[in-house]
């Protein structure tokens, strides 16, 4: 493997010096580029995008080739283990993901496999070491997996979720369900992170994106137990390598302190939390990436680069900072509006990194 | 006007001593009674049943037949001020409600009246009174208001939003006209509550429910402001008796103490925040309202139990506490599910209360 010509996502993570703030964004390949929706077109389905690793590595190259980003993040669904535990995943126009099979009772779980990722997630697999090859080192790539409480809400629910109900209701019916459950999606979870990992994956990240639904003892009980299980199950370092970890609950601003313990290197912010009082809370146990808000994207190239500013500047000086939005781009923003952003952190984060 | 039979929600909010946890339920008069959708069918809608003093108020003591309820909460939409504006408050099955002329530009911004509640917003003054009366002095009644800012998300969106494209695009590119507007809806909202506390309203409760949206320094400068400019137009005394005010901002945890120098008697907090943490971060300068996760009401009578005895132990010992949910209660819960919880606060509290 060639060595990374621009690490700067990496030495962030790690809380290293660098010369700039590094800036990748959450959904970078996706609908809000025309030539990602060409090739959506081009493959009939989601699902076949996903599933097909050179399609795959395309649309995880385009926003490259627009945009000076610091770092390449896997194109795959948050839903991957759960079909591969063979739930059988489907999306339904306008309405998300479904699957088949939900699961329903203690039955259910007690037969849910751990699947073997480099068989039943070989699709994965086989697009990770392609992308690899052919960023050629410019840039780290990022592997991912949805959290083991995530992908339980989807698996119990069937699908999205205004309230939780179902998965809610196992939970505080059949606590020891839902914890047999979880277990076994840690298991998976960290299985799948692994093979990306050995694939070529130089970074992973887990995404909580339903964490933030819980109260606050059910969160560390139902979500970062397993957030730290599968941390404690992952390979720390590559060929002398440390991959770094990363790790996003949505709404999870007010835990950072418990999840800084979790031994995640770094914390993903979404927009709500104060990226200033989060250093101060957490900065000296790990690196932070965020927190623009992902609806600013909207706004004029002015607006854009003052908010850049602002997130930069409540971060301050030194290392330990990776610029993303708070959550996912929206589908319908204007890639000029992206290049602004990126262009702005390129821009004004050098002043930051200044001894 | 008769002396108050059960002042322990009074009480709790001024934090003075009670011999136990005073309980209500945001939405308490609503659709997981049978009673209220027997009274909702006859009124052929739900705007109908709004504008009806009679239907209102019977809808509102609705629920203190059932339960053992501390206070009584007025029946009303929390979009009546954008419809006294002329925006023209419409429902559609399964969509929310919407409006027919939302707030597009500056132009509609300045032409936004503020409606005297007297006149535009009768029905619901006539409500508070009607109410009241038959109250007998038997619980408090607490008025209401959307926020400032939580109005104006659904009047520049037209609607529900998921993202807030429309009001955040307002608000970023043309921050004056925002201000404008908001300042326009503190000046209604303060004179509409005033109108319901001269109507008999004996506390009164502002809704930010679209507050958590927003980032930090936004929340600070488009929402919080506001709730305080609001709050030090309120009337905090009549005949004597001190009117208590809350503030509650879903997704506000991250906020608490900026929020509890608001000058609002109390906050209500959503499920997600820590009651015992929160209590440590602003307990000596608020009382607090909440916060049961609501999806816990699906769960057996035992559990509901168990969850109610752990948000008092959170919550401890002293006065400062009116027990409620994180959020309005789900519309297809058992009643006797509200029961369970309702007794429970009642027969467990008062040992939080002994000297």
């Amino acid at each position: 493997m060639l060595p990374l010509k621009n690490d700067t996502f990496i030495r962030a993570l790690l809380k290293q010096p660098v010369d700039r703030t590094p800036v990748w964004m959450m959904r970078q390949a996706g609908r809000y580029l025309p030539e990602y929706r060409q090739i959506r077109e081009q493959a009939g389905s989601f699902l076949n995008l996903c599933t097909n690793p050179e399609l795959a590595c395309e649309v995880t190259l385009q926003p490259l080739r627009r945009f000076n980003f610091d770092a390449a993040i896997l194109f795959s669904d948050i839903l991957t283990i759960p079909d591969a535990m063979g739930l059988g995943l489907y999306f339904t126009e306008g309405e998300g993901p479904k699957f088949k099979k939900p699961v329903c009772n203690a039955a259910d779980v007690e037969q849910l496999p751990i699947p073997d990722p480099c068989v039943a997630l070989r699709y994965v697999v086989d697009a990770v070491s392609l992308i690899r090859k052919n960023l050629q080192g410019s840039v780290p790539l990022i592997g991912f997996s949805g959290s083991p409480w995530t992908l339980a809400t989807y698996m119990v629910e069937g699908g999205s979720s205004k309230s939780f109900q179902k998965v809610k209701g196992l939970m505080y019916e059949q606590p020891a369900v839902m914890h047999l459950m979880l277990d076994k999606l840690a298991q998976a979870v960290a299985a799948y992170l692994n093979a990306q990992i050995e694939a070529g994956a130089q970074a992973v990240m887990l995404f909580d994106t339903w964490g933030g639904m819980l109260s606050s003892e059910d969160y560390v009980e139902f979500s970062l137990y397993y957030a730290k299980q599968v941390r404690a199950l992952l390979k720390t370092e590559v060929d002398g390598q440390r991959i770094p970890t990363i790790l996003f609950t949505k709404g999870g601003g007010l835990w950072l302190e418990t999840m800084a313990d979790a031994g995640y290197d770094a914390l993903g912010l979404d927009w709500q939390t104060d990226i200033h009082h989060a250093r101060a809370r957490v900065g000296h146990k790990v690196a932070l990436q965020g927190n623009m808000d992902p609806v600013s994207l909207y706004a004029r190239p002015e607006i854009i680069i003052e908010k850049v500013k602002t997130v930069l500047d409540k971060y301050g000086s030194g290392s330990g900072h990776v610029f993303n939005l708070g959550h996912g781009i929206l589908p319908d923003i204007n890639p000029d509006h992206v290049k602004a952003m990126v262009d702005a952190v390129h821009q004004y984060s050098p002043t930051y990194h200044h001894d």
